[in-house]
């Protein structure tokens, strides 16, 4: 890796953690210069606006995402052992240190969904595909007769969706410490649901 | 209403929808006065401070959820008339015109999770209020025989609440037109495992 690329992985590094807390519109070049001490200028030179900023985080968070959530998980068998290796690592996703306010998927989601431009536009693409991960997995264990055949896998994404979110809402703004839990009964009522 | 009262009402109905659209800690007495054409040393002398004003919102946002939401689901019978009143009438309440951005405690729930103070605080404590009143409602079905005696009143709000948020994002941010309908079925799962 050039010089150039590790500074600015280490850049997005950063950014990522410091969305994860204030927020994508947080996320200023100035804000992340003093904390990186780096110059204003350099960092303007590395990314030239603050949406370019916004949409390299999504993109660099979405491949973290990518190697530590799907990819593995991908490598489990159809159906239920691979259902659960998504739903743990997600979730394990949502607890690393490197997002120290959770997942900056989620925090950009109600952030973003009035504003309307490019950053919003990327984020849509980046929640869809990954919905459509879990769908499409779920599908699977469908067609090799693992889940039921009149399981809706749009349907299960979203409920999967839910539980994610419910979780992060009780865990982050309420500090239950039963959130945790909770969200894998709900995981397993949802597997329990599509077996029958 | 004395003509001072009418005033605050109105701006905080007004001051509740932009909430819901660019977040509470977007809403700044600047950009309210200019919306309302009102003079921001005005706006100033009701609210004295951003915070007052962030905390006033969530509290008059509260009172509208009581009335429209709350007090008319606890009239009906308990057990699963109740139940499902408060779920129509909090989805209602999630594309009611008055909140253009969706529920405003969805979206300061996110924006304020890692920023303590006192809005926060107050966010908190409605939030968990709110949930109160689902796992109460719940209980009382499970005490008049109506729901099963193993079913757990908390793991019933916290899905609850999942079903609503993966509503608000579906429908929110990916305008996915089969949000509402699943998140129709979700509830109708909930409620037939309870009944078992």
């Amino acid at each position: 890796m050039a010089k150039g690329d590790t500074t600015r992985q280490t850049i997005l590094t950063h950014a990522a953690g410091l969305a994860s807390q204030v927020g994508l519109t947080g996320l200023t070049i100035g804000a992340l210069a003093d904390d990186l001490k780096l110059s204003k200028s350099g960092l303007f030179a590395h990314f030239r606006s603050k949406e370019a900023l916004q949409i390299q985080v999504l993109d660099h968070a979405s491949a973290r995402f990518v190697e530590q959530v799907i990819r593995p998980a991908l490598r489990q068998p159809r159906g239920e052992p691979r259902m659960r290796a998504l739903f743990e690592r997600w979730l394990g996703w949502e607890q690393a240190e490197a997002l120290p306010g959770g997942c900056v998927f989620v925090a950009a989601a109600t952030e973003l969904d009035d504003r309307p431009g490019p950053v919003r536009a990327r984020l849509v693409e980046l929640q869809r595909q990954w919905l459509e991960v879990i769908a499409t997995s779920f599908r699977k264990g469908v067609e090799e007769g693992r889940f039921r055949a009149a399981a809706d896998p749009e349907q299960f994404a979203q409920d999967l969706y839910g539980v994610m979110l419910a979780f992060h809402h009780h865990a982050r703004l309420l500090a239950d410490p039963r959130a945790e839990s909770r969200a894998r009964r709900s995981f397993e009522t949802l597997l329990a649901a599509a077996r029958k």
